[in-house]
């Protein structure tokens, strides 16, 4: 076996480097595009001159004026990044203190010295650290790479479709590249090092490396809720002044409001969705590892076994590098009509190309048989060993490969206005805005249906298959094709800020259609990326909630739903994503409605800002989201970081465990139903506004009281789509992995039955 | 214990036809103020000339034309049930033949013959019937009430607040008494009838007295639905034409829609909240009967033990009778500030009075100590024996009848305008439609966090102190004041509709003021009987799903919440009220848009229709609605209905479990979350409408932007709060009561494995 081990672990790494190379290329073929005067450009193939005579003639002014507001919009970035991590980098201090120490204390138990809980606690640690370091390191390079790509884009928009497809999908893919390598490079570092601390306790080895997931999903969620609050406080504000009572342009450069819009666009869609997925991705490999470290392939040190999850993710990147080639060059969309077909042949690609590449990693990591511990439903002995076979992980795999695959074409079906149902909420507007709001709600409550039979046949297949191991390989199924899924993902805020750019530096009515259509296919793919974050998000939960029980060693026998504690546990863990929503939306309604003062007392005061000859201080909106964001993100950052160790230390495991279960079938639904309502309201608004078809024609197009009822649904659904809805599958993911961290802690309070409890003698 | 037992069964009875009767002389002192001339007006006391002289002159004719109104609504009212009822009558038929065939060919278990069987599934069908039949009989009699109501309200409202307070407030307390009383005599009579052919079984005897229970909430499923489809066709319609685009008031005369929506206020609000609650009070009392049935109390055949849970509901009837007359007679409400008060003192004074009543109670028929049979957690034997000492049964009732009274008073703190929460949202108004959604989605989110602790704490203590018996106990200390409850909820439509009723008879400004200040108050106390419908829902269903468990002999150590038939089950049955609800608000946005195409059509082709000289067709608008109403309910209907049994047969009674408790722990959030959402838009609205503060002045009153928006909010609440919200509760007791009933069938198909896991063997 000395061959293949080492094959291995020069294979993972080499992977990574592999993906990290093709970001670099992609990045350098994106920075090909200049932007300082219109030389370069035309002195490329395959130019179709679009614009007029006289437009061209303004062409130098028009490029220096992208590029101008591109460097605003870049620095406005990153000075909030720079706050945000300030205050991270603070959390994350305390928040190291905090496991160290608790898992430090933990009274050893039989077969374990203090050391070894020391040991536990420092390199939890820093796993944490790396894992909190990589997430910021992610967040910040798609913000870089966004920033960089959307005023190229918008340039690139001038040639026509294609190129500015290309250039939009080749900056999202170098995101998805770039985060896929540096997380599983990082991953597989902090493994071979950790090894040589832990020796043979793989068992300790790969709970410590749990830290790592926590790491990645702490920052995640303040990522996501901050630069939630951020965006859609600027987008809020900017549209109900701008478009709604001044009736100017979205993206228009005399709201006040636009670059804190166009800032929001890249630093909460790009760098808090990549921080997202890179927590998903962390967590299903860390969950898989900790799950087989006590398996027979961590007890027998089986390492091309134990490899198996890090495997998946380093041959999907292979299978997203072929995937990707097939759009940026072999057959990109060059017409509007092809841009989401072509965004959808990705994802169906990639699905056909890693199923044959699962089953051959399965057969070739995997012993033919290996056996796992199960919880044991017999009181004698807490585990009952599980035999699996190598081909039973294959099946695991594809079911979340083609689980997510579905989750995300029935995600299509709901938020694009090709089909139905979005031209429904559309045709619905006009009655009015409330009854655009009724129908778009109804969309979102109904989309939920695919998405959880789908994580339900998962559950059922991955627990029958192999336990939670099989859970843990279906959400890594589901993540494999992740490169591809990111590019999909971050092409979407590319194209919305190039058209932003467009507008800004007065590209011309065509160019903006053509942004608009990019933009169009980008809700959809945000959505689809909801779908499939928010579906890893389950099943990553479940795996790690399932190696949570093991290790606080909760006793299943008395762990039935009926059990008064996991019910009422289950109940309020239902209602937490509820009251996390609640503080998110509320931020986002309190802060757009300081951006409307401040853009309301801009236009009142600045003389000559309507006419076009002031220009609107930016900074002043730019310091007000960046203000409410970093204050906002605290509240329920705390109510997420605290619960489980509140619960856990107070009420007891089982408790927690309840609390785990709720808020995972309950922020499902809610998430799936928060991000499909807000596509399909986005995209019904901009159904009207194309007007591509005679129906959509009949709505009155812009400036018509239909549009304006979308409008109206459009911003309602800005904070559900883009703060609540996605901050909610890292709420999941984050409370299980924190309880799975924990759990030796929470099991010495009181042998897990909770303080309480144990201080009234009612356990 | 003889004499005590002849006491109990002549007691129960007695106490439930005091209520019938109370309720008669209360409706006595309604049908006493006369519709037909001016003359008995001004013969009574106490009358206050509050209209100018040259108002009053048209006295006869006002008061005629609000006659001809009521006549209007009542025709619809009950044409609409007509119809309702004879499509239920067939479901009922249908459902009759299904439960007494499944029950009846159950194969027998050891100890019981086929005979026992099929006298389970005849005795089942029986209280299945008689539990529709009364629910229907509540419906019905609660509209006749409220449709008497309405008129003599408006017309009262011209004396004073205090008279048409102390109408509309007896009316409902009309329908509370009738509800309650017939509930418990028909209940009572069927056990006592029951018990002749049952002999000392009376563990089948209270399996069979379950039918009640799903007999009452299947009706009110549909009653729910259908009127809640009706209501708010009508209403939504009436809005978006009359005051969106005609800019004419609420209730207008000229408005096509306006009898159809009144009528909606009688069907939806009433008829269907009337059987709501019905339900809820059955299917609580047969839970806590059936799970006695196995204790020591049925197994000693302890009369006055068993027959504790009539007793509670039968000594709350005297403590309500007692609290409705310190508002009717003792202490009414005098001016508007007092209105609010008043319905707030009733609820916390039936509860002070019930608190000592139910220790007294459980003192008096409970024994010190009794055993219940708890699922045990050995392997060895299925149930454990707990002793149960009387007081604890105390704890539980007090528990549910206090815990009820913090939902109440934090409801009406979320949905009041003289609180925060609906003033920021009012305030949100300024920016337009948008944020006053996004505002009100995050209030009603947030509302969700006390009932949720109170339901997680009242199933802690219940567990704990007397296991599944315990939770029943304190669903039914939560429903013990069911006929205040029922009152002051009843009272909201009606002063609705006396609104709408002063307005159309052209009663002037003044007396709106007045309905509409009485009408404000009815939101919230809508509201707050939407907290006790969801809270009490949860507990009952709880309590079902334990009673489930145990007849469906589910393994319960082989059901922890990791099972993966248990967790798929739940992430599905979480799934459910989101799917319920898709439907729900479509059905009622699409019979609205049919209701505005009919009002527009109208308004363009009827001459003189806008000036008043030309009468509106009110018939198609009220065909239009009971035509959806019908339609759409059944497709809701049939996914609540048809999901128990297709999961329980087909995939196992483990799976339906998570269902059940998923479904539960899911739609309380989304339950309360609507209807206090949609409470507070409305109320903002009317907050704005009233301008009764500085603040509430400043935000423009009628007509203005702020109004304009908040009417938006308003139409969205409207299916929220009307519709989908309040049938969840059904949803989740419909479906544990309908799995109580069939467990045996359940339990029939592969022993509870499923017929499906059988088929493949994997189960």
């Amino acid at each position: 076996m000395a061959a293949p081990d080492a094959l291995i672990a020069a294979f993972i790494p080499a992977s990574a480097i592999v993906a990290i190379l093709f970001a670099v290329f992609l990045w350098k073929r994106v920075a090909a595009i200049q932007m300082t005067g219109g030389r370069v450009l035309s002195s490329q193939n395959g130019r179709e001159y679009l614009l007029e005579e006289e437009q061209r003639g303004g062409e130098e002014e028009i490029v220096a004026k992208a590029a101008d507001i591109q460097k605003s919009i870049s620095e406005g970035a990153q000075s909030f990044l720079a706050t945000e991590y300030y205050y991270l980098g603070i959390f994350m201090v305390i928040m190291s203190v905090v496991i160290c120490s608790l898992l430090s204390i933990v009274t050893p138990e039989e077969g374990r010295t203090s050391s070894d809980e020391l040991r536990n606690g420092i390199f939890s640690t820093i796993a944490f650290l790396l894992g909190g370091a990589t997430s910021i390191l992610s967040g910040y390079l798609g913000m870089q790479i966004a920033t960089y790509a959307n005023a190229r884009t918008a340039v690139e928009a001038r040639k026509g479709i294609a190129p500015a497809f290309m250039c939009a999908f080749r900056s999202g893919a170098v995101m998805g590249f770039l985060l896929s390598g540096f997380g599983l490079l990082n991953l597989f570092l902090a493994i071979t090092i950790f090894a040589k601390f832990f020796g043979d306790d793989w068992k300790g080895l790969f709970e410590a490396i749990t830290g790592y997931g926590l790491g990645g999903s702490s920052i995640a969620l303040f990522g996501r809720v901050a630069g939630g609050i951020y965006t859609k406080a600027a987008d809020v504000g900017a549209d109900l002044v701008g478009k709604v009572e001044k009736d100017i342009p979205e993206d228009d450069p005399r709201n006040p409001a636009v670059i804190a819009d166009n800032v929001g666009d890249n630093v909460g869609d790009i760098a808090g969705m990549g921080a997202d997925l890179f927590g998903s991705f962390a967590e299903s490999t860390c969950a898989a590892l900790v799950i087989s470290a006590v398996s027979s392939l961590g007890k027998e040190h089986d390492y091309a076994g134990m490899m198996f999850p890090l495997l998946i993710s380093a041959t999907g990147i292979f299978v997203c590098l072929v995937t990707t080639f097939l759009a940026t060059d072999l057959k990109p969309a060059k017409v509007i009509a092809e841009i989401e077909h072509t965004l959808k042949m990705q994802l169906i690609i990639s699905t056909l190309l890693m199923t044959p590449v699962a089953l051959g990693v399965s057969l070739w990591s995997l012993p033919p048989e290996f056996t796992l511990s199960v919880p044991s439903s017999s009181p004698d002995k807490p585990f009952d060993e599980k035999i699996v076979k190598s081909w039973y992980m294959f099946v695991c795999i594809s079911t979340g490969l083609w689980g997510g695959l579905l989750v995300g074409l029935q995600t299509e079906y709901f938020t694009s206005n090709r089909y139905k149902p979005v031209q429904d909420v559309a045709d619905a507007c006009r009655t009015g805005a409330a009854t655009d709001i009724i129908f778009g709600l109804a969309l979102g409550y109904k989309s939920c249906i695919i998405p959880t039979i789908v994580i339900g046949v998962a559950i059922y297949v991955g627990t029958s298959l192999a336990g939670m191991f099989g859970i843990a390989c279906c959400a890594l199924g589901m993540l494999s094709t992740l490169a591809t899924g990111l590019a999909i993902d971050a092409y979407g805020p590319i194209s919305d800020n190039a058209g932003g750019i467009a507008e800004m530096a007065g590209m011309g009515e065509d160019i903006r259609e053509r942004t608009d259509a990019l933009d169009a296919a980008g809700n959809t793919t945000a959505a689809i990326g909801k779908g499939f974050a928010i579906g890893s998000a389950a099943l990553v939960s479940l795996a790690l909630f399932g190696a949570y029980v093991t290790r606080a060693k909760i006793d299943m026998i008395h762990s039935s739903i009926l059990d008064p504690r996991v019910f009422a546990g289950l109940l309020l863990g239902a209602m937490l994503p509820y009251w996390f929503s609640a503080m998110t939306m509320k931020s986002v309604g309190k802060a757009a409605l300081a951006m409307v003062h401040e853009v309301r007392r801009q236009f009142n005061t600045i003389a000559g800002l309507m006419e076009g000859t002031a220009r609107p201080d930016y900074k002043r909106c730019v310091a007000i989201s960046t203000q409410a964001a970093i204050s906002e993100m605290v509240a329920p950052g705390a109510l997420v970081i605290f619960t489980p160790v509140v619960v856990g230390s107070l009420f007891g495991t089982q408790c927690l465990a309840g609390v785990l279960a709720g808020s995972l079938v309950s922020g499902v639904q809610l998430a799936v139903s928060m991000s499909n309502t807000g596509g399909a309201w986005d995209n019904a608004k901009k159904y009207i506004e194309a007007g591509a078809t005679e129906h959509a024609r009949e709505l009155g197009g812009k400036g018509s009281d239909c549009h304006k009822a979308a409008v109206i649904g459009d911003t309602v659904g800005d904070p559900l789509k883009d703060t609540s809805g996605p901050s909610l599958n890292i709420l999941i993911k984050l409370m299980a992995v924190e309880s799975l961290v924990f759990a030796p802690f929470f099991y010495n309070c009181a042998h897990g039955q909770g303080l309480i409890f144990a201080f009234f003698g009612i356990a």
